[in-house]
């Protein structure tokens, strides 16, 4: 009977995590907002089919208006029961080929993956306090880990992973000041997905991603958390389940 | 023979450790550039005492024609023999004490406590590769581990601590990209101390985390390049030198 809301959903995992929450039963997930700034064909074809399961609101999450309005339309669907699972799923990625010395959008990384989740955040606690899950879910990347920076340091993306260490650090934070009341707040590594964001060359279908992100998030107890988790998948010594190191 | 240009010289580390590197001879310490947003009156009199080692220059760290303008002047000091050792000490704490839901600074932190660093960095790695030692010390905090953010937990400072953990990373970044060129870059937590930052109830005298900041400075080879240092100082179980998690 969980309510989620997803930010970023008109592509890539967004969008496969609403598609993939859809196919289970409504005793399981009774409704998914599925948020984009725009509404994505594949996400009306989606929402469409949905038997009214889905439901589209725009979201612009570096935008404070846009995110204020979200809550109020949001409000409406969830009624009393409030929203259990809130999934900070936006984000972008773009690259430094010259090296960290031209590096120019450190600024456009922390707006979007990270003030625009604290944003977003803060906004829907109310709601999350009414749900009875009470889990934010940050999606976040092991290239974001400052222990294993030195394995990726041929992946010249320096702004995207130092805004996702910020990210973790801002999950932490707000996992130690929520504990008291239930909630259950995590970062969490979809994996390496075949999204444009993850490029060709990615280790999973983002299908694939999305099922086992999913099975994480729907698994993960109170006793997780304030954890960096990391997605399991037969086969893969990487996606083992086993938190990265922060 | 070494030279240092220090930013956020107007109080607290940043000029007690202009005043200690002072105290060395110019055998060891050759010149200290100690910048700021404005001379203050003790920093221009440590100035003026210095016999025309101690050279200011006025650096507002989150403007990047300031930035330039040093660059220039700094070069005019230094010629040939380039920078040795580049200090990030400027920084600013701000506090949220009806918590993380009310931050509204993490802006601000981002902009003084991490892009500035970057801006200032990339803006004299030039000089720094003229210098001999090629050391750039970007002063963090301990607030800043993620793995000890729960001992931390009370501490009511979420935007510092989450823009900590991000200058982490970015010296990190760093120290993986100028690792081949000979450069030592590192993160060092100088203690709690006793500053308009710190505080009148902190363990150390400003004096005294300057000592142990620049013992640790000093010591440090290129093996520590990356490294997130903390200070040693006797008698204190948490300042043993030893590094903290992440
Ligand atoms: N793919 C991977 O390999 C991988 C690995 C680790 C982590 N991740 C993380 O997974 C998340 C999703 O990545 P992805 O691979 O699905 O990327 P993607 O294919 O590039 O899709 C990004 C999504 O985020 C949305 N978005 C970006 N900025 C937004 C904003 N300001 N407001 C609202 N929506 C915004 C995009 O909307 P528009 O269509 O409007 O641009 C799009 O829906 C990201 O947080 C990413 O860091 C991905
Ligand atoms: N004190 C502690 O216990 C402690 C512990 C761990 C880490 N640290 C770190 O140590 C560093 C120095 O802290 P502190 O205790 O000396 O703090 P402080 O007494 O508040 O002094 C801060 C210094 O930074 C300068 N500054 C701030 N913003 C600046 C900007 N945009 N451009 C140029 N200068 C700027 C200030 O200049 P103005 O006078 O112009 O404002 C001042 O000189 C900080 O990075 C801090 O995070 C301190």
């Amino acid at each position: 009977m969980a309510s989620y809301l997803i930010t970023g959903c008109s592509r890539g995992l967004g969008l496969a995590l609403t598609s993939h929450l859809l196919s289970f039963p409504p005793s399981e997930v009774r409704v998914i907002i599925a948020t984009s700034r725009t509404e994505s064909s594949p996400l009306k074809d989606l929402t469409e089919k949905s038997g009214g399961r889905v439901k589209f609101i725009q979201l612009e999450t570096t935008n404070e208006t846009s995110i204020k309005n979200a809550v109020t339309e949001s409000e409406k669907i969830l009624g009393e029961k409030g929203l259990d699972v809130l999934i900070n799923n936006a984000g972008i990625q773009r690259f430094a080929p010259d090296g960290i010395a031209s590096m120019n959008d450190l600024e456009d990384h922390f707006n979007t993956n990270v003030l625009s989740v604290h944003h977003v955040t803060r906004a829907f606690i109310p709601l999350l306090q009414k749900g009875s899950l009470k889990k934010i879910v940050n999606v976040t990347t092991t290239l974001g880990s400052i222990a294993m920076a030195n394995i990726f340091a041929q992946t010249p993306c320096p702004a995207y992973k130092i805004s996702k260490t910020m990210l973790n650090m801002l999950t932490v934070q707000y996992s130690l000041e929520y504990a008291s009341q239930g909630f259950t707040i995590f970062a969490i590594s979809p994996g390496w997905l075949r999204t444009d964001l993850g490029g060709d060359a990615a280790d999973l279908s983002v299908e694939e991603g999305a099922k086992a992100t999913t099975e994480k998030i729907m698994s993960v107890g109170k006793e997780q958390n304030g954890e960096f988790l990391n997605i399991y998948v037969k086969g893969f010594g990487h996606y083992d389940g086993t938190n990265p190191p922060w």
